[in-house]
């Protein structure tokens, strides 16, 4: 985005763009600063139906928390014998992808001066499922491939708009993460 | 999970276990009926603010329906020009992982006779976000790691409460997407 902060621009699309750009030149001198960590609790409730919360995380040289404590109910739906008391697991998935995908389009299209009217998306992922119930299969457990269909409009050229959903996935720490896979740690306690 | 198809257990976490198992031989006998395709929508609010909404996927044989349809709303936080409106994207990553853990953990406890007093989890995500700053940096855009520390409880000895969580990581679909990677295709249309 270097090219974009010699232009001073307006606050746009909702997105204070003096701010945002100060920010991206301070990180770029203050690299620490860009280290976050994000982070998520989750109790189980019964059956598949487990809760997850989200409060706190740490960045920008400290700790932050978000203005409100975020929950999300996750379940299995009932046609896989589950409660259906939330989305599914792999549903948040997608939801990661898309939000993350548009919030990179609102910045750059300010960023870029392009006003946006609406961005709307789309996403399917396929998966066979006989993979998490431990039946043969020469698949995987997890989603074969996902498809987005984003729709933008705006007061540029077509291209110029197609060129911020470009740049919105070279950007995306999501995309990132499911295209390219990323190291999972995970230990176990027993408690009494 | 042939191993526990070939002994009837009783419900158990709140897991209709017989109905779990026999979904499983029907799926093992009439393997189209494992084939899902879940979905999300996603339309811009403002800023980076956006929500996803998540209300019907197909699979079973047919189009199926969550009991209620799920809205998400996503933004970037205050410390990155955000209006924090919600979870940011990547923190639903950690929401899915976590949640498709403790899915299978409560299933495979039921088709295992275990009988779970807690199950609770925590997840941190390291991520530079020097990267979708566009800022150099020689990271990536995504999490470089992710950490899920487990702690399980429930009347069976810590060795078998450990495999539970074992076999739940083996089988879990995010886990897979996380660890391995997935395609993602995007599309994008501009309207006017």
């Amino acid at each position: 985005m270097s090219q974009t902060t010699a232009t001073p621009r307006p606050s746009l699309n909702g997105v204070d763009t003096p701010s945002l750009l100060a920010t991206i030149n301070l990180v770029g001198q203050q690299p620490d600063l860009a280290k976050f960590q994000f982070r998520a609790s989750n109790r189980w409730q019964l059956g598949t139906h487990s809760r997850s919360t989200v409060e706190s995380f740490s960045g920008a040289g400290g700790e932050q928390r978000h203005a409100r404590t975020l929950e999300f109910d996750a379940d299995h739906p009932a046609v896989l014998v589950g409660g259906d008391n939330g989305a599914t697991p792999v549903e948040f998935l997608l939801v990661a992808l898309a939000s993350c995908l548009t919030a990179g389009i609102g910045n750059i299209a300010a960023a870029r001066g392009v006003k946006l009217t609406s961005v709307e998306s789309r996403l399917e992922g396929d998966i066979d499922l006989r993979g998490i119930f431990g039946l043969p299969t020469d698949g995987r457990n997890g989603y074969e491939r996902i498809r987005v269909s984003v729709t933008i409009a705006g007061d540029a050229p077509p291209e110029k708009l197609r060129a911020i959903v470009e740049q919105s996935r070279a950007r995306s720490a999501v995309y990132d993460v499911l295209t390219n896979g990323v190291p999972v740690d995970i230990s176990v306690d027993v408690s009494s």
